[in-house]
């Protein structure tokens, strides 16, 4: 049974520290350097301050949304963060059917510990709504990645999510002082070929490693076993260093494209200027983030550069792209930070961390519970602020921290 | 006896925390969610700084004040609060005694635990000023609330304070742990029909058990049990989320204005437009309040929407209401708080959670204590800024907490 | 002998405070109710900047500086702190031979616990500045006022320190809580008529008591015993209640200016207007100042208010008063504030509790120790800010708190 | 063998307080009175935020530059640090040598355990950028600064840096309580003449005492031994008031070009009029600096002085000096302060106290292994804000502390 009273994020957070080994658990905390950006993502949204409507009708008040032409049950995705087998058995396939049966997108990372099609195949009937997110390699290994594309437009994956802020990894010192890596058997399925599904625990390792060496195009085996050589620091920043491509550009969308026709999100933006160009560069919209505080620290935290992005993909130039679609994350917990971003223009945020520290409490049913009690949240924050559905966001419900109302003040004047 | 040396709120809330049982303390204290409003409202008092002015000559200055016609010994009003007999035996009517012998009004709740009548009945002569808070329930249960506003002006209340900021209640995770819930012998004593006064400790729960099945119209024996069937959660919210009106809108003050004629305090706005849309609507004034942090958390301090909502009311557009009453509650604990608010443009402010500590504390004579200490340091405040009435406020008294003096400054503009 | 390496106000007060009985502690320390603008003082004073100016030739640097016609050391005055010989049994005369010693004059509380003749005696050759602060009272003890006024002329007193922002008393807890009042064997000597100086440990507080009933004008032997009849509470609050004239205003000065040719400055303004005001009415002066903190809490900060109130005094209209000194008090403890002090405007700073505590700990050579490296520390940040003499000031030395600097800021605009 | 895992500036520290003794380590950590600006170093740079570009080809990049006529790795330079033998038996030597070896320059302090001289020759092969900074003293030891300056362009010094923030030292009042001065067997060895470099420990310092009372010009042997007569106090600064020539002006500068044709920085600039002033007076650069908060405590941060000192260096009125270089120290530890620094204009970065921790924890290879990181780590930074090359820093990178943009900020309005 699942614990009872796990009311929010943080609660789930402290029963997963608790049950998560060390490096587990600090490799899905951790922040880069000195962890300012990584504190001062919630700080930002709580400095964010709503100016709630009264006396609105708001009994029949609905979180759901349409989202790049799919419903979800609230303007909330799963992010996609990396191994999530490390914290439960199930891992990826748990969090699919959680997300499916809630009404929420999942997406899958490409460093994932089941195969793309292993968690498409979890879902039982087929149903859900699963985005693929993209690391491009370098060199020969460009050819995985190609091969991702296709396996990923093949196995019903609607949406492409590129990610842009790791032409290197960030610099998390507790994974180096940990010598963090893949524990044993473990490998990053999306590598082996196409996996079966992982359906019983530790059945599923074992068949993994025995392919391992065999099936995925490019030299696929190599990478699923993060095979680094250096000793004493952390794997994961090893590995990524060695495969990731850091001469990514804009030229990599059109590429893309030539691949396949899944909208394309790229992840990891966080300037107008580059949103812009991602936008012309053929992108369906972008996700405004900073890795959750794990590569850049010192970046500007999300809230605060959402405004400028949704100014320049949803309101383009005269002869640019077509309006696209904003999502953001780093940091949101409660129903009250999910209206923020909507009242601050993004059409939904992404859900990292605490889909991993409830899944590794709980499982399946830990995810499930999660989304659950944020959806609820989300509910009663639109009706205690007045907003019975998205489309009728009251002006002036976000205060600035500078004490600005947000839609009175003008996106690129001072206010970081 | 009273324990000695209760100088102030701070001491009564220590002094409740080791008398009150944790259930009911943390009822009390909560604030929705991470409680962010629930610190920013004192926080927000405290960073608002007085210039006082010298070499006034302030030796007969009194913080007397009327409101809606009664006279008041000081501008300050005791906020509805649930459930007072939790917090001692006599409950709402020790605090009427109390109120009327300090020249205070005092609001009862629709949630109170002593009948509106009883409350009357309790105050020796029938003195004091009192005023009757409303929540308005749904469907067949609106006529209960059609029932409360008649009784109400029967039982000579001379204002009511629709509160506007509960569609459903707010999300308070410290009662859901607790299982909150009415403590045994208590009852919902407005649905209870008239319940006589409560004279004396013990007795009375009884007899109002007895009755309890009984009288109420519109199904208030239901009700006055806050009967909810949702295990191990916080019994009031399963309650109030079943029975409150979430499709309140401004009709609901046209309506209640056809049942009585008196004076309608629209309770919960931080919004200058819903302000003037209450006022439009025929109400006599405003609470400017975030419900004590405890409804939608994010939300902005009350003090911060204070001088629009004053703007919007004392200034309405030409051919609109006549100008209105401003009120204003959520973290005022000291005079000096009394004096910022009113320096900022408020009629009285409303005092909440101290009420309760000093009840649990010392019953009737806490209360008196708690609210004699408040009318003299109110009025040391004023002398100390050289205020010697409130009509003889001297400009420039207050200091937002941007750093601009309040009068200079355009309501509208930054500096929330 | 001194204990060594009390090396600034923060050694003093830390040793102070395990020399002293708790409540003399406390009263010396107390600020009003909640204490915030105590806690603001000092932190004003940190959050204004230094941008200091190198290769200046600084070898002949002097803090050295003339006020209201006398040389001083450097441009620090004793302030008026009421009871020293509750410190030590010396009590003002060891603060007034530390002061003429170190060539900065020092200010008489009207409060005293020696005789105003007395502290003039205590010097040895009669050297040394002093101000005499005056507490105005009211009904018949007006003439004990107006006594002092004339004794303090005819002792040599060359300043009057007219207190302006105590018509009450301020709300300082602690007292309360700790009963305190005059320790047995003290009292407030200036009401005793002409007590002779204090020479002798024991001795002369009883020669005082013997001799209290008598002397004093206008009822001074009871004043001296500070006889409030409240119990469990603070005697003094309960005695400046009782005896201060609440209706003083600028006509008080008109009227000291028939009694007395000695400047008077007036003290505890914290706006323009109300200096503009003292000005007008035949004021040599204003001292800046939240009395320490110790009246109305949420009071700005001195430091805050210092640039507005110079600007008035100094800068008066045509045909207004000539322009006046500006002293300012509250929380300066460093060399570096003294100069922020200086830098925006003042003529000097007064120094409060810090000569409390070197004098608890120290007796005279406390004080001297103290002020000696009081006066090393101004010289010293004067060297190292590029300020060879106070003349020579730089220009945009000092940055607000807002981060705008201040010779380039109005006075009027934001940035409290 | 090295301690595994310093990761970076923070571990370095902990681990040098473990071995350091108590009076060195605090001499070493040392700020000013209540290190207000010890403290606000780093604050400030951490509210510095970073505007990262993505999708940016990073792959090739680098962090070299070059800077006075010298290719740099990194744009990181060894700040002049006194007495480095009190951390390690190697001293300079060590630090000479690691800087040599990982391509950044060393600035070595007049200070110094180790003589110029004995520096120079200590790295292998001659290699490596050697600068020599330079205190000026008064009186008959100004032959003495005379001698250095020709000696240190004798022994291939390529730049000299005079330190303009110190005509007395600062207070600090941690090496009052120790009693701080050299310890013995530590000599300043700068005025002993030419000591030959250390190369082995123990034997190195006897020499130096044996020969100190000989050679070196102006009565270098006095100042070698740092002999101040005042007990109980600290003895550097006693010696730096009795030494350093407080009546230092931007003369200094001519007179030093007819010495020497070295590029002369002027050190612990912080205002662009004595930015200016240098330049006009012949300088080739300043240092933006409050000499690590040592000196005038609440001195703005030298972050925050950066911007307006670049302009004034860099955009010279017509007419004027060149353009110079502009370099900047205080609490740059990350990467990404580096990246900060320059993207504000900075041509590079001064390291003060890590190099001391690193050089106390592990000698040469310490300090290498601490440089080698930090260039790591600038590459790091570079690569994820998409900055392949010093030249190629995007517009708006940086945030300031108040929210403005820094490029679009104009530099002498608010936003200290
Ligand atoms: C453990 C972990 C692994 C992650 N792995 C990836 C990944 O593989 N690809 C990716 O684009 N983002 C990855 N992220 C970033 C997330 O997608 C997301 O941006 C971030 O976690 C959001 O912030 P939050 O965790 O505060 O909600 C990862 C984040 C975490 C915490
Ligand atoms: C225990 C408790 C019960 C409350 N019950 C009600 C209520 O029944 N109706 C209502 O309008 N407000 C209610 N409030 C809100 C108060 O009327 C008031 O807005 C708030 O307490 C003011 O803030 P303060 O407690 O910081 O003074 C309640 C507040 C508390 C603390
Ligand atoms: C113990 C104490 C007694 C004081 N007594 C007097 C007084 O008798 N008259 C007066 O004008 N101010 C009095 N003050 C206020 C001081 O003159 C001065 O304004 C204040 O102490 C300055 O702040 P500082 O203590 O932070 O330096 C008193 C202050 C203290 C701390
Ligand atoms: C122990 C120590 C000794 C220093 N000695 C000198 C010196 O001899 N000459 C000088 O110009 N600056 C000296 N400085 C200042 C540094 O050159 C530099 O400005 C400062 O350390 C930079 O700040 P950081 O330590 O935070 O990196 C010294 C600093 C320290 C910490």
């Amino acid at each position: 049974g699942l614990p009872r009273l796990m009311l929010n994020a943080a609660d789930w957070q402290a029963a997963a520290e608790s049950v998560l080994p060390r490096s587990v658990y600090d490799y899905y905390a951790a922040g880069a350097d000195d962890r300012t950006t990584l504190a001062a993502n919630p700080a930002a949204l709580a400095a964010h301050r709503l100016r709630p409507r009264v006396l609105v009708p708001v009994g029949g008040t609905s979180p759901a949304t349409t989202l790049l032409g799919s419903s979800l049950a609230a303007p909330i995705v799963i992010a996609p963060t990396a191994m999530q087998r490390m914290a439960h058995p199930e891992g990826e396939a748990a969090v699919a059917r959680a997300a499916a049966a809630a009404g929420l997108p999942m997406t899958l990372s490409t460093m994932a510990t089941t195969s793309l099609e292993g968690v498409a195949a979890a879902v039982p009937g087929g149903g859900g709504v699963r985005w693929f997110q993209l690391y491009v390699f370098r060199g020969p290994a460009r050819a995985t990645t190609e091969a991702l594309v296709r396996r990923a437009e093949a196995a019903g994956y609607t949406a492409l999510v590129l990610t842009a802020d790791a032409p290197v990894y960030g610099n998390r010192e507790a994974d180096v002082r940990n010598g963090f890596s893949l524990p044993p058997g473990l490998r990053l399925a999306n590598f082996m070929g196409d996996a079966p599904p992982q359906d019983e625990e530790g059945g599923a390792e074992q068949g993994a490693d025995e392919e391992g060496g065999a099936a995925a195009a490019g030299g696929g085996g190599a990478i699923a076993d993060m095979d680094a050589s250096v000793a004493g620091g952390s794997g994961l920043a090893a590995f990524g260093d060695a495969m990731l491509d850091a001469d990514l550009s804009t030229d990599c969308i059109a590429w893309l494209r030539t691949l396949t026709s899944l909208p394309i999100l790229v992840k990891g933006v966080l300037r107008a200027d580059d949103a812009a160009a991602a936008m012309a560069a053929g992108a369906a919209g972008v996700v405004v983030s900073n890795h959750g505080a794990r590569q850049l620290d010192g970046a500007v935290t999300s809230v605060m550069a959402l405004r400028g992005v949704v100014e320049a993909v949803k309101r383009p130039p005269p002869g640019g792209p077509p309006p696209g679609v904003v999502l953001v994350d780093g940091g949101f917990r409660r129903g009250t930070d999910v209206l923020k971003a909507l009242a601050l223009g993004a059409d939904a945020v992404l859900l990292g961390r605490p889909v991993l520290w409830a899944l590794a409490v709980g499982g399946q049913a830990g995810v499930a519970a999660l989304l659950g009690s944020l959806i609820d949240e989300t509910r009663r924050a639109m009706m205690l602020a007045g907003v019975p559905s998205w489309d009728r966001i009251p002006p002036g419900l976000v205060v600035l921290p500078d004490g600005r109302i947000a839609d009175d003040a003008p996106v690129d004047a001072s206010g970081w």
